[in-house]
């Protein structure tokens, strides 16, 4: 399992970008997970089932035929996170700057590379070219999907 | 880790007996998740960014500080349930009748065991006695909490 994290601003086009990688991804047979970071969210409706099993202090799963919902206590620590789904083949975070995983940089402006360099950057994704990166504006997702197939299949 | 299953037919009253359980579980020390089943449900919203990466083929999880939540393709097969969510000292499925778990069946009606009788059953809960079984009142969660912790560390 690998893990690669798509870090930028706010409204820097990172949500647009996973939607548009992850079926290119997932045609080649990469099992795929996003994890996102949000500052809360609400688990259910008050009220509702497994709202009330969740107050009770469990954590609670719901599985319907083809889909499984999970809420628990676990948080935000992306090491506990990707311990626990270690069966995906990959797992891209959205955001997750500071855990300084291998990386693709979503840039409105090329300055802001400078708040983003931790970890291995294998791209930078940016309208304007972005000097010392491999610089894709934001049309080229396939060229951008082939470098992470690279990435993902180094060494293997 | 261990697996119980709490079954009996809808209305019964099982989420209210989970939740009852639950809090004198939990100050025994134990990790508990629930375990519920449904036809279906709606992951989130559409429109919103984990409704967008879900249906773009990737599993989803949205991490807070406090909070992991998590949609998955993973469907509902308890063993595999199971063996993802292992970390948890205790699993309590709702319902899951047919995965024949150790159990406690929830009553309407003494004759209703009959659909019930798979696995090992702890205990009965129902308002009349249930022959063969031990039966618990629905006011007498402390007792059935007990009958849980001698099974849960039966054998430890």
């Amino acid at each position: 399992m690998k893990v690669l994290s798509v870090v930028g601003y706010s409204k820097a086009g990172k949500t647009t970008l996973i939607e548009r990688i992850v079926p290119i991804l997932k045609n080649k047979g990469l099992k795929i997970l996003v994890v996102k970071h949000a500052l809360d969210f609400e688990m259910d409706r008050e009220g509702k089932d497994s709202w009330r099993i969740f107050n009770a202090g469990a954590d609670v799963a719901i599985a319907s035929k083809d889909k499984l919902a999970f809420v628990s206590r676990i948080g935000d620590d992306l090491d506990e996170i990707c311990s626990i789904f270690n069966f995906y083949d990959l797992i891209i975070t959205e955001g997750f700057n500071r855990a300084c995983k291998d990386r693709i940089v979503v840039l409105r402006d090329p300055e802001e590379i400078e708040n983003f360099r931790c970890g291995r950057i294998l791209a930078v994704v940016c309208d304007e070219s972005v000097e010392g990166f491999r610089t894709f504006g934001f049309d080229r997702i396939e060229d951008l999907a082939e470098v992470i197939l690279e990435w993902f299949y180094e060494g293997r």
